[in-house]
């Protein structure tokens, strides 16, 4: 084994213009970022209040009241302040910055003489503090606060923020290691891990990156810190199944193989892993990576890029076991395992830590949020009949419509904060090579083999199957373009002018090695058809059922355009599925029609009948899964039944 | 509308003698009820304590110990009480009998002054009694203890018991009513509605009627007593989606056409109903039962006669929503449900009546015990994943292996009582008619038109399709034998000798009139081929799929015979099912054969891949579905894919 390491291309040196993620981009920055900001001032009407802004300015003695919202209230500003870093870094905005340097400020204000930073203990009580590591979430939003002041020091290359959370963190070191009188704890909610070495790639300094090292190493290690934790403070755990699996920290990370527990905390963790694996060419880390991994995308991740199948702990369960209509697939952990898999590819460039990265940026991420950027889903299910969301317990999680606002509002700031940095994603180098990961209009100016290179991608993707690349440079420059080949895509062709180019195939990516002259021009173009996707057969809830996919976008069929009761659908094996461009519908989308079987009632209203099914015919619409739930509440059904 | 009523035949006129039942009968007699005495006295090994004789004896002065188990465990010894009733008028015992005596001289001492029997409150503090009618279940607990009072008095004839509950009923009836100073109130789990009709059927004592269509009339009348009762006491309840429905009482019984809430109680509920219907010829009442039973019958129960779709409330959902594998389905519920059906009967013959009856007897309920007669199921799901059970929260009521006991041990002991009451179940009455509602081996010597008729039944059902049935009469006699004709017969023939006869099919029921001699043996043959069972379109989680059942008995696939991985294996429509008698497997049962598909990886192990599903044939075995997991713990479905 060994590492074949890529670093990818941060977004201050792309731009992106591009037909579908513009839009995307904007919402958030229009849309979604002025909504959150009221959300956290509790301006909202008809949502939860927030309590945020307000428990900084009773922290930092601007406001009389007492801490409100949940134990992890603050990490709600933080990723407002990351999100609205990415949007300055592309769409400069002095209103915008200044109302968060103002915020920053209120964020310092509250920050205690000693570092510490949690208005939860601040307001309730500093003797308390660490006292709670497994549910409190301080070593979480003190993770979130640096994440917020990375990004607003990459974006502004102001200082202030960063050296709030230098010294929160210069303090957190102080408290937590295995030395005699230290804390030998770790969070139970993780961020904090990638976080620091975030900060000490942007300061450099050291201790950080043996902080986050320690917090890895040092979780699930005997006896579990947790369980001596908890002889002293209140429970207040649930009874889950999965004990210290819950927030991995049952085995100490290097020995762990399954993708366990609470999903966004896993996700989290894993990317921590794969940051210390980079830093320190940790081959023994990578191997856990790698087992994790496979453990993940090959036998715990929906079709579309959801992770998390039980709403108990919002967890992990078992391999192969992919419930559509009780997931859990949370926003959040769709996020998170983009998180994981850029640094995976960090670690070695493999399509398929690609892959993982489209499937749920196109279909899981993008279904958290209402094409007008102000209602979200926390839950995102491949399968929801309203009447059972409103009746059933175990699917009350299960929502047919987006909400406005969650009294644990994670999943739409952490969508605005991903969405606004999604040019940190597009592109990669290594040495003398320049991987193209994602397809999405966009410029980028980099450098490889020390050579400034400028490349322009232009295309229409995911809608249309040609993405055109073109190179500016100086002069003639050799390297290796690495274009990714979707695991979806199984023939392609590239061509520059009327030359068909043909390079290695490997891993997932196409290397073109050659002396590029400034105008080169390459069209890369896929096959892209609709066409059925199968589970694998260990997969219960797909048994019998295809879904529809066409390039990177998974579809689903929706009550709005199919009526009700889905599940009589049947769609045979040679049906032909039909693409239509839809540029009026639903913000634009590719629409994918098809003639199914629809099962009559054979048995007279009986419940149980020998009469075999019978049906008939009727013409159905699949929408791209994404924008499902904005035309009212509805049966909706990724997956339909199929008949060889 | 109009009432066609029936009687049942009772018990004391029927002899059984029958190679299926027979062994049940016995099983309850020679190992459940010796066992469940040892439960009761807290003397099974590994098993909860039930601290339930030990509560009578510390309620009666005799032994000083707090009050121990759940706030129902009075009604542990009630149903066993009644079970050995039921076997004393098939198997006299005289050191059995001697036991019950001594346990009713207990039960007896007890007994406070005033005529109240509940050690719960005995023990814990007679002030606070009624005040928690939603959770306490006292009025459930003096229901089972009148039910064993009416079956210990018609076995043995001995009054002791009867008159302990009449003292108590005559002292609920000055407690609870709408008149100044009574108690407006009802259970919180109903039962003791048809206990009083029973109570009143023995004695004659008009006041025990009236009390019960007290507590059905004034149930749901607003404002709801609940509402009101727990301003007053401790709030216990659990935030189910259902509300007041979870216990029935969200509207007058009269109005309700929906089987809702936990089932247990819907079905105690509607029994007690049907009684009533039939005592006062209320057609008004008649119409609500059949609303709810269609609702029950033809939208919410289960191929196994299992009710109850949800472990939350252990309750009803919504129309069609059947799901296999997170089923309550409780052994209860399914025997409440025979309670209910034989009233149903008993106000107008209709065979769908008796086939719930039977659906539910050959597999829902007989699956909750084991072949020792000392495991049971308290949850009967259709489907079973043991990694599911131990991994997933939400499966972890459905257990793939039959428990010693449980801490709340209603099952057990309502099996019990039950079976050994089989012989009540078999013959009905009307008029100048003999009806046969069950086919088993069997003697009933009854009145016909105030004559006396004598017919033995000689079968080998459920495994053979052939029932002798044979009349004794002292002279010709005319009446009309009514041959109950199972739902899920299509052909069969009836013949006296060499004549074939033919009646009237009305309903459910072939209705042969003519003068009967001494010595007249029909044969009744019915087509009894393995055969595919379909569900109604609208039930999910059977979409695609198919049952076999041969006669009454449904079948599954278990592990034991056919691998893990069962969710693999699809049938093909046209695949030859074949039936092959098995004695010495399982205690003796058919089973059936069948070449199947079994799907492969076609994806190399891929979680979704655009490859069709590819098959190789495997045989498989299909086991009676109520002789399931007596092999260890293994993967078990009803219900499998079929292939057109």
């Amino acid at each position: 084994m060994s590492f074949q390491k890529t670093s990818h291309v941060p977004m201050e040196k792309v731009t992106v213009e591009d037909p579908f993620w513009s839009q995307f981009m904007e919402r958030v920055r229009t849309k979604l970022i002025p909504y959150q900001w009221r959300a956290l001032n509790d301006a909202v009407e008809g949502a939860e209040p927030s309590y945020c802004i307000r428990n900084f300015r009773a922290a930092a003695g601007l406001a009389d009241a007492p801490f409100g919202g949940k134990v992890f209230q603050d990490s709600d500003v933080a990723k407002w302040l990351e999100a609205v870093s990415y949007t300055l870094m592309w769409h400069p905005d002095p209103e915008l910055e200044k109302l968060a340097d103002e915020t920053i400020e209120l964020i310092a204000a509250a920050q205690q003489p000693d570092g510490y930073l949690d208005t939860y203990y601040i307001l309730n009580g500093l003797s308390d503090r660490f006292t709670n590591l497994r549910d409190n979430h301080e070593l979480y939003c003190a993770g979130h606060m640096i994440e917020a002041a990375v990004a607003y020091y990459r974006a502004t290359g102001k200082r202030r923020l960063l050296e709030v959370v230098m010294r929160l963190a210069d303090y957190l070191d102080t408290v937590f290691g295995t030395e005699e009188g230290k804390i030998p704890g770790y969070p139970g909610h993780e961020v904090i891990e990638m976080a620091l070495f975030g900060l000490f790639r942007v300061t450099g300094v050291e201790k950080y990156k043996r902080l986050a090292l320690y917090f890895l190493d040092q979780r699930g290690q005997e006896p579990n810190y947790f369980g001596t934790e908890h002889q002293n403070v209140p429970r207040r755990w649930l009874s889950y199944t999965m004990g210290y699996a819950y927030n991995q920290s049952h085995l100490p990370v290097r020995r762990q193989t399954e993708a366990v527990g609470h999903s966004v905390r896993a996700m989290y963790l894993y990317a921590g892993m794969a940051d210390a694996a980079r830093e320190e060419n940790d081959e023994e880390m990578l191997l856990a990576l790698r087992a994790l991994w496979k453990n993940m995308a090959y036998r715990r991740s929906y079709i579309t890029g959801a992770v998390g199948s039980s709403h108990w702990g919002e967890s992990f369960t078992f391999d192969y076991d992919l419930p559509n209509d009780t997931v859990y697939g949370e926003t959040c952990a769709a996020i998170g395992s983009v998180f994981w898999a850029r640094r995976m590819l960090e670690l070695e460039p493999a399509g398929e830590y690609a892959d993982v990265m489209e499937r749920a940026l196109y279909n899981g991420i993008l279904s958290g949020m209402s094409l007008d950027g102000e209602h979200f889903f926390y839950v995102n299910p491949l399968e929801v009949l309203p009447e059972a969301s409103e009746k059933d317990e175990s699917k009350r999680h299960v929502r047919p419509e987006r909400q406005k606002w969650f009294s644990t509002a994670c999943c739409p700031p952490n969508l605005a904060r991903l969405v606004a940095s999604l040019p940190d994603y597009i592109y990669g180098t290594a040495d003398d090579t320049l991987f193209v990961h994602l397809y999405a209009g966009s410029t980028v100016n980099t450098e490889v083999n020390g050579r400034p290179v400028s490349v322009r991608t232009v295309t229409g993707y995911p809608w249309k199957n040609r993405v055109s690349i073109s190179v500016s440079t100086e002069e003639p420059l050799a390297f290796t373009l690495a274009l990714r080949i979707p695991g979806w895509c199984r023939n392609y062709r590239v061509c520059l002018g009327s030359e068909e180019l043909r390079g290695e195939q490997k891993n997932g990516y196409l290397y073109l090695a050659r002396t590029w002259r400034d105008g080169d021009e390459i069209c890369f173009t896929m096959d892209m058809p609709a066409e059925r996707v199968y589970a694998h057969p260990l997969v219960r809830a797909d048994n019998g059922k295809t879904a529809v996919r066409r390039g990177p976008v998974v579809y689903c069929l929706e009550e709005a355009d199919n009526g009700q009761q889905l599940n009589r659908l049947v769609l045979e094996r040679g049906e032909e599925l039909k693409v239509r461009e839809e540029p009026g519908l639903l913000g634009g989308v590719v629409t994918v029609e098809a003639a199914v079987l629809r099962e009559k009632d054979a048995g007279g209203g009986s419940l149980y009948r020998t009469e075999a099914p019978s049906y008939e015919k009727v013409p159905v619409t699949f929408i791209p899964y994404y924008a499902w739930a904005n035309r009212g509440a509805g049966e909706m059904s990724v997956w339909i039944r199929e008949k060889e």
